[in-house]
C-alpha cells in the first residue's frame, strides 16, 4: 500500500465519491494536480472539517454543525406542519421547490426489519414525542414509493392518526410535462388509480 | 463566507473537481457524511498529500513525488526512443494500450505564443539536451491534432531534426470500428489524404 505512488493513491481515493469511475478519478486527480492545487486543498480541509464537526440536528435529524439546524432554529417556521423525508438531501429539494412553511423530520432510511433498521433507527420515538409537543396539526408523508418506503409511511401514517393528528402523503403521478407513452405502466396505473374530481368553479 | 454553512462551504469546495456540478457536489456531499466518513477522510489527507508533495519529474516532467518517476527510472525502457506527449495523462494512456518501451517527454501544454507559452514554458531547452545526451533515435509526436498541437509537433520535430534524429508522428486517421458516415468530415479528410499503399506481400 505505502510502495503504491501517490498519484495512484490519490486516484482510489477519489473513487469514494459516488459516480466516480477510474478514468473520471484519474482525470480530477490530474486537474487539482495540474490546474488547481490550491482548491485541492481547500477540498481537503473541508471534508476534514465536515467530517469532524458536522452531525445531526437534534430536533430533525438532518445534517449540520449545529446543535439545531437553521431550518429548526427559524422561528418564522410553522412548527405545526410537519414533513417527513427519509434523507437530508429531500430536506433541501422540499425546501427548494416548494413554499413549505413548516419544518421537517428527517428519518434517514426506511424500515427494512431484515437489514436491522426498525423504528428505533428511524428516531420514530423522537418523532412521537415531537408530535405531542410541537402541537403538529398536519404530519406530510413524503418518503419514497418503494415498497419499504410505503410501509414507513403506513406506519409513520398509524402512529400520528392514532394522536389524532391529519396525516397526508404527497401526490404520485404522471410528472408534469410529461409525454403518456413514456411514463412507465406503474406510475400511470398509479396516477389513474389517483385520479381526481376536476372541480367546475374552480376555488 | 465563515457565515455559511459548513455543509454549503463542502459542496462550493467539491465543485474544483472537473464535471461535478451542484447536484453532483450536493450528492457527494451528502454520500460521504451519511456513508463513507471513513473514505471523506481518507481522500482529504491524500489530497493535502498529493498537492504538498507531488511535483514534476526531472527527467520527464511528468507529475511523481520522487526525483525522477518510475518510468525514468526504469533501466529497462529504451532511452533511444523518445515519446513527446501534452499531459501526464497521455503518458498512462498511451503507456496503458500500446507496447511502447521507450521514454516520455511531457510538455505540459502546447506552444500558444498569445497565452504567453513559448519553448521555454515546455521545458525545449530540456528537451533538446535530452536528445542530445541520451542519444535518441527516435523522436514520436503525440501532440493532439489541434491547431496549436499541430504546430508543436512541428516546432519540436524541425528541432530533432536538425539535430539528424527520426521524427515520426502518430497515426490520426479513422478510429479502429469506426463507421465512416458517423466520422467528422476533418478526421476522414484527413485519412484520406493520409492514405497508404496495401503491401501485397505483407511483411
Amino acid at each position: 500500500m505505502s510502495e503504491m505512488p501517490l498519484l495512484q493513491q490519490l486516484v482510489d481515493a477519489l473513487r469514494c465519491l459516488p459516480g466516480v469511475g477510474p478514468k473520471s478519478a484519474q482525470r480530477m486527480a490530474f486537474h487539482i494536480l495540474e490546474r488547481d492545487r490550491e482548491g485541492g486543498l481547500r477540498l481537503a480541509r473541508l471534508l476534514e472539517q465536515a467530517v469532524e464537526r458536522i452531525g445531526h440536528c437534534s430536533r430533525c435529524r438532518t445534517l449540520t454543525e449545529c446543535e439545531v439546524c437553521r431550518l429548526c432554529a427559524n422561528s418564522q417556521r410553522d412548527p405545526g406542519q410537519l414533513c417527513v423525508v427519509e434523507n437530508p438531501t429531500d430536506v433541501i429539494v422540499i425546501d427548494q421547490a416548494t413554499s413549505f412553511g413548516g419544518l421537517y423530520f428527517v428519518l434517514g432510511g426506511r424500515l427494512s426489519p431484515l437489514d436491522g433498521v426498525g423504528p428505533a433507527e428511524l428516531g420514530l420515538d423522537d418523532l412521537r414525542e415531537r408530535l405531542r409537543v410541537d402541537q403538529v396539526r398536519e404530519l406530510i408523508l413524503a418518503t419514497t414509493t418503494t415498497v419499504e418506503g410505503e410501509a414507513t409511511a403506513h406506519y409513520i401514517g398509524e402512529l400520528a392518526m392514532g394522536l389524532g393528528i391529519q396525516v397526508t402523503r404527497i401526490a404520485h403521478g404522471v410528472p408534469l410535462g410529461g409525454e403518456l407513452e413514456y411514463v412507465d405502466s406503474g406510475t400511470l396505473a398509479h396516477a389513474f388509480a389517483g385520479r381526481r374530481r376536476l372541480m367546475e368553479n374552480n376555488p
